[in-house]
């Protein structure tokens, strides 16, 4: 096992605990099916270059087909001591073809395909978030008709702020997965894969093999290949990687703040809500605990997520042309996210429809008056008061009835008019409502 | 001066050193032109839904318009013991208008405001980065052509690779701040500016008098501003800060990788090119010292931008919806690396110019035979020799090379032959020059 | 004005642009008295070495001794126009001195200077956090007294978990805070300022002129100056800067997290306690908010500390030995987060003393049931009732309570023994108080 | 199997998807034998507080001393389908002792336990890190001194700067690792593993049951174990983690700046040293290749640490008290990090005595003028010349060589007598050399 694809000048063997170190096979056999669509791609160039015969491309095709087929059924186990992913497939088709595997090598180095193996990564996986997006906005969507009517509490610096209506809530956080979308549908035309850039310079085998053969393999462009126009770039490139994680770390930012309100919405203070049992734990020590724990590690891992960015940064931070090594680097933070997220998306669409509020607590928590601070000013103003003034009314009225211990609701009329002659108990018991409030707002 | 825009209910004063610590004005003023901006369009609001009249919109309108002029003009001038921008630009209309300024924050939040500007600040920044950037490309496109058919050489691992042309070189960069303008130009369609959210949750404004104001004050919707259709979120929201910075760190690791090559390539070692002299420093102690100081602040600016990006996750995560004061904390990280970029754009534009190639180095460079192992290989290809075998006789050529000391060129054919028949130093020769790699290249 | 400090080879004049790019006086004059005492020792080691006579020694000395005056005084104003504050200081003291001045920076370089002030600033304001942070425990240590019997809940998962007393509460924060002290009081000794390295190699001017100024200097050594053993390391080393930051780091996660229990602990649901007002504001829409503005700035801060620690760590990643410029980048970070610290621990230390309890509140949530069912089970365990078992018959018993709407409390005594004969009312009334809890405490 | 350490009050089972979404099973083995510890020490104290019978304790004892005894020998193969390392144990343990094992949780909490085997996670690997380091030292030691008296080029800015000894620069990494070795060894201070917090708030064990059963486990007290004071803070903190990734973070940099210098070094332009070919690798395309990989692993991972510090402030960001699950996600970056530092350190101290100077090559670059301006300046001034002056003459030397053309050791002593009368071609070449240079720096 583990023939390499280099070493001819070589007089030394490699270090056994180097070899080990920095051997990648145990997490870039994620891309095994997009190694193996380079290879076909390749194989193909190479015989319109006639750089293979017919009969030699269709071995090496058919071998490289039964390859997908594994891959595709989970069956693909490559060695653990290869050196890494391009090695074990050329291995793996040795024992099919004999020799004629290593022609499959020919003119192609590793730079262009790891280059190419992950943009397709990227983009498949990026159209896969954008698919469990949409199924979580659909999610939100299904528990703002649940609770289309139902007033809830907005607020402001974690302070109660106005009366809001629960399906702003939710049409809040569809609105953010919305612009993951978008940057994830838009994220799909910046990420190009290219084949033929050779080590870093292209080849000799001529772009017009490269394109048919890209055209025979993917009749329908789906993939959008294209042959390395700047080769350079092309190996030297990581942008893909850098801006998948960078959108999932605005995402993971969006999931984090939902977690949040739900952590703070089910504690036994707010009470606003029970979460779905299935996604909660207890306590060993405890016996009466029922914790939000997917909660809790979605808000947590907004680490992991930021921590895979940076990691990418640093990584590429200051790297000359073209490819190096550091370069390899880039897989891990870039698998461990991309599953970790789609995993959160899967879990957020079937948390989302188990949430149910408990409506009596939230129909007495707005009973509070402080929520209608905004209206009663609102009404000063279309009677005339200065905004300014009437925000200084209700300040005073707030003040008087924390000071008084009275509630606003029973402050007698007499005194409502020493405020302002326009208040009165009548009109403040029809403002301080969530119907009046909901139906006052701007549409 | 700052009379605060609260504080009716309270009634301890606030501390005075919290109010320095708390106090933004220092920085937010860099969004005045914006937040007049609003102030225009909420007048024109307030005076279509019947909360001012044409006189009182009118005043207000002559004022900002006057504050608008100061802006422009670098006038702006506000009092450094303001609270925040908000404040500043209420309190300066007062001394206009009087009394009639307190009715400019009718039904208005410094939530709405804030989210508006900020948002408006990114668009505009990004256009501005995308302009810098295409003028940067244009001089990467003038140096290719200065020197389009130089011989240059490539590297992978830091180590000599392949001969490449200069022009690649320049071509590279260039796909890259070209990624960086595609990536920008989506942004912009990312970034919708909303008005007329209130705190969190709409008012009682109407939104055609707001879509009205709009009209009036943007009439071919340059700004793509619209009326908050999801107001809890509008005031949450800081996407657009994270974006923009998510991708101005992308596009300072390529600023950082050219940089790097710059300093490599202009070592005494390398010698490959002059860089400009008017961006270099010399020494304090050491009077020989050419140092290419602009290329490492460029490099290490990349921690610069970094640190600012996770400033910005780590102060969002695991925010409850909606606004909470932490958000206050998203403009400094923004505004620095905003002028970084802008400035760093500049700077390159006028650095890369100056580069000036020592074509005698790097032709003599070009004579290392290394850099044609390739070349042979392919031949060998091109004659039926399976590459893996191509590439392992290569290998033994420059391993005996090595170890005879003895130039390939200098191998006399009898010894080559033992190698691979069809190698010869006549054949050889022709191969390793610089003419016959760029002419071997697949196009 | 601005004469460099180098520049004799050097044929063309630096880009002004580039001038302004790069030039570090706006921020670097915060290390004013450190450079200058550097200029003392050097004076001295020059004189000592012979370099200097004593006139032309005793006439610099002066000069900087009225510098470091103006320093102390607040009135040093270097001209902004300078390179960095080391051509200022020279520039300063040539206009007392004349060309003597000159004489100041032999064989003197600035990457000795910038390495030795970054260290003496570290080293002092890490001295200033320790002792602040030992005013902030009293402010927390004088909190627990005044609660020091008064029960209180303790969460985990951000659920009612236990009672603890307030007092366990503060003791928490004071321990995180004792062992910010100790990483600080050990990271003094892990700073070691150094003088004589030259650029990078040392100089001509022997060690014991160099020990002989440091001893006259600072006779006895608490600043724990030494001349430099290992000069290429000296400018090299940035660990100082890196470490301090990772200390605010953790310190700020501590602030961060104190933080969100205080906003947590004053929402109107949660309700435990009164923060003081002068530390909260108001806002300018709705009339009765009262935010805890200053907690959520300190838990945002947290995005500051660890964005410029990441600064750090990316510009530093990868620089080859010894100085590069990139170095220059990183003093805004490190006096961004020091100034941040430092204000933090002010406004905290005040902020403290003005928390007020809100008993009554406290005394209600204490009646939750849920907050004794280990007490209940320990109960159980003393007679023999294994800990799993005990567990699951506590469980079940909140299960009946809850699904049977009635309180534990309330549940005949009947009914209790069939979830295990040791349970009665008395008993459990005994157990489920505030009380018996931290009686019940080891200790 | 799987049989869960709570749910007595839970009617809904576990989500399947989002039990293996929060499983931790197969990362949290890895602390499998201080689990155990804590196990040993809680049976002892539960039989001391007479909860556990002698007969009982004595059992279980044995059956956690097999299970040690497993893990020392890797034989410790938990169920994946368990929760977390503690059901596994426990699980583990009902085969050996049937429910005895159920009493072994007996007023335990699983955030003491995880609280306490984290800290003693991280002190053991500290300490071989530490130990590590030692030997790394003694590898540069030995390089030091294999090359004791060899010149070398320093550099400044990656440009030439000064002759230095090839010792100098080993010196500067080993005073580098030195420090990490101090702050490994202050660390070990830091981190107090406690036992006996209970859930949050201790139990009603005594103080003294644990202290005799810390006493019995560990009598010399080695693991410096105390029973929690602070149980609030014990279940709370991870400051142990993030202190510890931060002084990865600083070691790696310092790793990641040697990777680059040995990068730089072994460049066919440099080409001052041979690195050991076992840790070298070819190209799969160009045979000529031999590239620096291990160099450039080491390089990237300031990557992979810098993200794994960033992922622990982040997630521990605004944590309320006390235990949340979030911190559940500490565990993977840390072992990732402690894994990859000790694997480099590793690598390092095989990799070192392989380095190699190619001393003809060092000798041909040390002729190069420019690294003897300082010297030839020092020359001056103790001939009286003002530096300033000096710095200029040498400067202006150097800019009549290059734009004459001529070698400073070719311009005849008549002119080199204009720039200063006391230099001459004798005197010049005396100084420009090595020896002349390393024999004139201080000591």
């Amino acid at each position: 096992m583990a023939k390499k694809l280099w070493g001819g000048r070589f007089s030394t063997s490699t270090d056994a605990d180097f070899e080990a170190f920095s051997r990648s096979i145990h997490y870039d056999a994620e891309l095994a099916e997009y190694d193996v669509l380079h290879s076909v791609i390749h194989v193909r160039a190479l015989r319109n270059a006639g750089l293979l015969s017919h009969t030699e491309s269709k071995a090496l095709l058919k071998a490289l087909d039964a390859l997908r087929r594994d891959i595709e059924a989970g069956a693909f186990r490559p060695d653990p001591r290869e050196e890494d992913l391009h090695s074990a497939v050329q291995n793996l088709l040795r024992e099919q073809v004999g020799d004629l595997a290593l022609k499959l090598h020919t003119l192609r180095s590793r730079n262009d395909q790891i280059a190419f193996d992950i943009k397709l990564y990227c983009r498949k996986n990026a159209l896969e978030m954008h698919e469990k997006l949409r199924m979580l906005s659909a999610a939100y969507g299904e528990l703002a008709a649940r609770y289309e009517n139902t007033p809830f509490l907005g607020y402001t610096h974690t302070q109660r702020a106005q009366v809001i209506r629960f399906s702003d809530h939710c049409l809040a956080y569809a609105e953010m997965f919305g612009r993951d979308r978008k940057r994830l549908s838009d994220y799909r035309e910046h990420v190009r894969p290219e084949i033929g850039a050779g080590a870093l310079a292209g080849t000799s085998i001529p772009h017009a093999s490269y394109a048919e053969a890209i055209r025979e393999t993917d009749p329908e462009n789906r993939l959008e290949i294209t042959v390395s126009a700047a080769p350079l770039d092309h190996v030297s490139d990581r942008d893909a990687v850098i801006e998948l994680l960078s959108i999932c770390a605005i995402l993971q930012t969006h999931i984090s703040r939902f977690a949040e309100d739900m952590i703070l919405y089910s504690t036994a203070e707010f009470d606003y809500l029970d979460l779905p049992e299935a996604f909660c734990t207890g306590s060993s020590l405890m016996p009466h605990k029922k914790n939000a724990d997917l909660m809790e590690l979605l808000r947590g891992s907004a680490g992991n997520v930021c921590g895979d960015l940076v990691s990418l940064l640093v990584t590429l931070k200051g790297l000359p042309l073209s490819y190096n090594r550091d370069m390899q680097l880039d897989k891990e933070p870039l698998f461990r996210t991309v599953k970790l997220v789609l995993a959160e998306l899967d879990q957020l669409a079937r948390f989302v429809p188990g949430i149910r509020l408990k409506e009596a607590v939230i129909a007495k928590a707005l009973e509070d008056e402080h929520l209608y601070g905004v209206e009663i000013a609102e009404y000063l103003v279309h009677r005339d008061v200065p905004f300014k003034e009437a925000h200084d009314i209700v300040g005073g009225l707030i003040r008087y009835s924390e000071t008084q211990h009275i509630l606003i609701r029973e402050i007698p009329d007499t005194e409502l008019a020493a405020f302002h002659p326009a208040l009165s108990q009548e009109k403040l018991r029809s403002i301080m409502t969530p119907e009046y409030v909901i139906d006052s707002r701007n549409n």
